[in-house]
């Protein structure tokens, strides 16, 4: 058996032409999913797992599938995605599929086994143009026909209709579940998008949880009135209130200090917004995501009373909405151990640290044991044109990958079939 | 001479005819400067002016003036505006510009001596459809060819298009300046568009002075980022300092105690305005109102200075900009008196207050002794379809401007022509 290494080129080179599909004459990649971009990636997707020697499919929710070893047996599943958002990058998501194609590869051409079965997975929709993580959800069961029958794009489009474009069928969609005894394990490497690795000088990134969120909407509505004519103490301005609450928010948070928490104000509108009318109506958005239910739940009960004070003190209604939220998932202790273990022998340094975005494998986390590796983005920036990660990381990660790939299947083999 | 006194219906139907141009089907009066309802209006106003004996004409800015006395000698000018904002109400200028017609009309009647002239006025876009206050401020000398050159309305059109609409032209608006000579004082009723009279039950307010708005904006720039992926400590966000800055202006500005002060923060946006991104960038608008040029400017520079820090704290880049600034005018102490007596020999309960809208009495503030009478807002209410002030407070109102305007002119014949 020859020696099991990551080809450098070829791997970067599949990336570079992956990059290519939906590329923007200015810079930047819009391949959602569905698009006729992303349905051409899949196609190249198909043809290069195929001539690496796996057995490549494209099924019922639009994922694109490579496989090794028999049907009966549960897979390894490496998997990420292919569809980027508007104006996105070339690496996030697109790392992940490559790197475990890059891994595949390898594993045929030195004649490694293989296990029971291996496969890579592109999953479709991750960035939820349609319906945030349609693909793993539906391969995973966690996708209900209701929520597909009403899930629409940015334009208004049923995502049923984005699927016909492509020569798919809502009507089939189920048929993408698998059961759960169809998976072994699953490991995914990833893009940080964030400014950790990079900041302390780290060479891998073991996720430790991929942190939940919750988002909610805060309607304050007071009284719209003449900024000249309207004394302070009459006015029930519900913009200062939102100002207040939020200010008062981030400070308790500060000062409990929950550095793996994280609270964010992304949105807040005025009504009616004109600088010489109090605000009678404010609108904010908060987003708290943390590692547990319970700091999530703590941090929430935060925002709620911060607003239920201010909406007090200024004599305002206040209307709290759930806009949605996602529970924190956990990666399987050997799974983080095994990766730790791999990243010593390689001699990268590393960290074990959370994922501040929701990936694809949020949804294998329940039923198998899961990993993800980070590799470092260029200042952290993600979602966005200049999305960078440096050759030497790719490489690092895709060389964690394979070796994780290996005792995976190492330590499945001592278990016995 | 039979006794003058406010005809009661016969203002209240003018008022009620007036509300009639430019009336919206669902309620509430879109009556901008230089619009079709505008021009009805003035021209209807003319009418009215000459069946009450007043020598009446629209001059070069678009004021209608109506005049009683030689022309050659100042008047004491009785104006306010009959232009309204998009939606306006009935009452916002259009009493002002009535009462003051039934002062007129009653003085001939009753074969009052009026003194050296009286004239009573319509100033021409009070409410800067194309350039705030321009009828006054062309009258009094108050506005530079450059500024009215350049002045567009809100869909772009300029100002010199909009005056040809009406057969005016740009070319003569100098024309409406007059010599200062011409005008001898100037009082002005209006309602409060405020809440004081109404909470406190008083007939009257008398305007001490026209509280200075200084208008600036906050530009604040950091970087936005993934509200997963950046910790806490790692962001530079614009909108947590913006709510920073508000919250800690407002605060301090409640400990100093300036109740006459006013305070306003009424538009502020996040960018990109994306619940799940750190805002890089937020705008904010702060409008500071105050009776005294010093208070304007302690208040401007504590906002200054409280978004200077939040700045700092957030690793942010400040942009201040001033949008612009009106200085506080105040009114004759003398015509403070003289209403202050007539509301007490009428058994009217009165205050003196500041105004904290800007009105065409700004204009004649420095030139001549210039008074205000206030009198009560429903509700506080202005701008809005439900602007409204009570049959009693208008009628009250008027009698207090005719009163004030006999003993002017009484004291005026004292002092000799």
């Amino acid at each position: 058996m020859r020696s099991a290494k990551i080809n450098c080129e070829r791997l970067l080179d599949d990336l570079s032409k992956l990059a290519s599909f939906g590329a923007l004459p200015a810079g930047g990649i819009d391949r959602p999913a569905f698009s006729a971009a992303h349905a051409q990636a899949s196609e190249w997707l198909v043809a290069r797992m195929t001539h690496a020697g796996l057995r490549a499919r494209v099924d019922d929710a639009g994922n694109v599938i490579g496989r090794l070893g028999p049907d009966e047996w549960p897979a390894l599943v490496c998997g990420s995605h292919i569809d980027t958002v508007p104006g996105g990058g070339a690496f996030d998501g697109s790392l992940g599929v490559i790197a475990a194609l890059e891994c595949a590869r390898v594993l045929v051409e030195t004649g490694a086994d293989i296990g029971k079965a291996l496969e890579v997975v592109a999953f479709c929709d991750e960035e939820g143009a349609y319906l945030s993580m349609l693909g793993s959800r539906a391969m995973t069961g966690g996708l209900s026909a209701e929520e597909a029958g009403t899930a629409k794009g940015r334009d208004g489009e049923p995502l049923a209709g984005a699927m016909q474009r492509v020569g798919l069928s809502m009507a089939n969609l189920a048929r993408a579940e698998r059961r759960p005894r169809a998976f072994d394990s699953y490991l995914e490497l990833h893009i940080e998008q964030g400014p950790v690795l990079e900041a302390k000088g780290l060479d891998v990134g073991i996720v430790g949880s991929i942190i939940g969120v919750d988002i909610a909407e805060y309607v304050l509505k007071g009284q719209s009135r003449h900024a000249g004519t309207t004394p302070m103490d009459e006015r029930r301005d519900a913009g200062r209130a939102a100002c207040e609450a939020i200010t008062a928010v981030f400070a308790a948070q500060e000062q409990r200090g929950a550095p793996e928490s994280r609270l964010t104000f992304g949105a807040l509108e005025f009504v009616p917004g004109a600088s010489n009318v109090v605000p009678g109506g404010a609108r904010a958005v908060s987003e708290v995501r943390a590692a547990r239910a319970q700091d999530m739940r703590q941090l929430r009960a935060a925002v709620d009373s911060a607003f239920d004070l201010a909406a007090a003190r200024h004599a305002l209604t206040l209307e709290k909405r759930h806009l949605g939220a996602d529970k924190p998932s956990h990666m399987a202790p050997d799974m983080i151990d095994l990766i730790a273990g791999v990243c010593s022998e390689l001699d990268f340094k590393f960290t074990v640290m959370p994922s501040g975005a929701s990936h694809d494998a949020s949804n294998f986390a329940e039923l198998v044991p899961t990993g993800m590796i980070f590799v470092a983005s260029r200042g952290g920036v993600s979602h966005h044109p200049e999305e960078f990660s440096e050759p030497r990381a790719v490489v690092n990660g895709a060389a964690v990958l394979l070796e994780t790939i290996k005792r995976v299947i190492a330590a499945r083999w001592k278990d016995g079939p």
